[in-house]
C-alpha cells in the first residue's frame, strides 16, 4: 500500500535542526521524497508500524507533527503533481 | 471528496518568498492547514479545478512543486495524527 508520510519539524533550536535531519534521514529508508517534508512510501502493514515507531521516538511530540495518509493499493491514480520535479540534497533543500 | 495538497515553494529568492505567500493564502480559502506546506481540503471536483488553475498561476513550474492526493469521501480512516497539533500564524509558522 502507498503511505503518505509528511512532517513538520520545529527547528527554532538546535536539537530541532537535529531532530529534522533525523526524521528526513529515516524517511529515506522507506520510501521516495517528493517533496522537502513529504515522502511517498510502498509498504506493508509491518513496515508501515515500524516507520511510525522510529518516527515517533524522534519527534517532539509537544512541538513537532507528523501524518500518515494511507493511499491503499490503487494509488497511482489518486496522485497529481505539478511544477518542478523532486530533487533534494542530503539536508532536504530543493536543488533547482 | 478529502483532496490533500502539498507544496514546496522555492524560496531563495524574494519572488519565492512572495509565491509561497500566495500559495499559502489561497490554500487557507480552500482548506484546513494540517502542517506548514500541507492543506486538507474537502471539496468537490469544481473547487478542485479551480484552486488548482489558481496555483498553477502563482508558481514557477521550474521551481515549485504541487502535490494533490485524491483520499475520496471516506478518508476519516485514512489519515493519522502524530504530536503537536496544527497552529499556524498568516506567515505559515508553526507556532509552539
Amino acid at each position: 500500500m502507498m503511505v503518505l508520510i509528511t512532517y513538520d519539524v520545529n527547528t527554532e533550536t538546535n536539537a530541532g535542526k537535529t531532530r529534522l535531519r533525523k526524521v528526513a534521514k529515516q524517511c529515506v529508508n522507506y520510501g521516495r521524497r517528493v517533496q522537502n517534508s513529504v515522502f511517498e512510501c510502498v509498504m506493508d502493514y509491518g513496515k508501515c508500524q515500524e516507520v511510525k515507531h522510529i518516527l515517533e521516538k524522534i519527534i517532539d511530540k509537544d512541538k513537532d507533527s507528523l501524518r500518515f495518509y494511507y493511499l491503499g493499493n490503487n494509488y497511482k491514480s489518486k496522485i497529481e503533481h505539478v511544477g518542478a520535479k523532486e530533487s533534494f540534497d542530503v539536508e532536504g533543500s530543493l536543488i533547482v
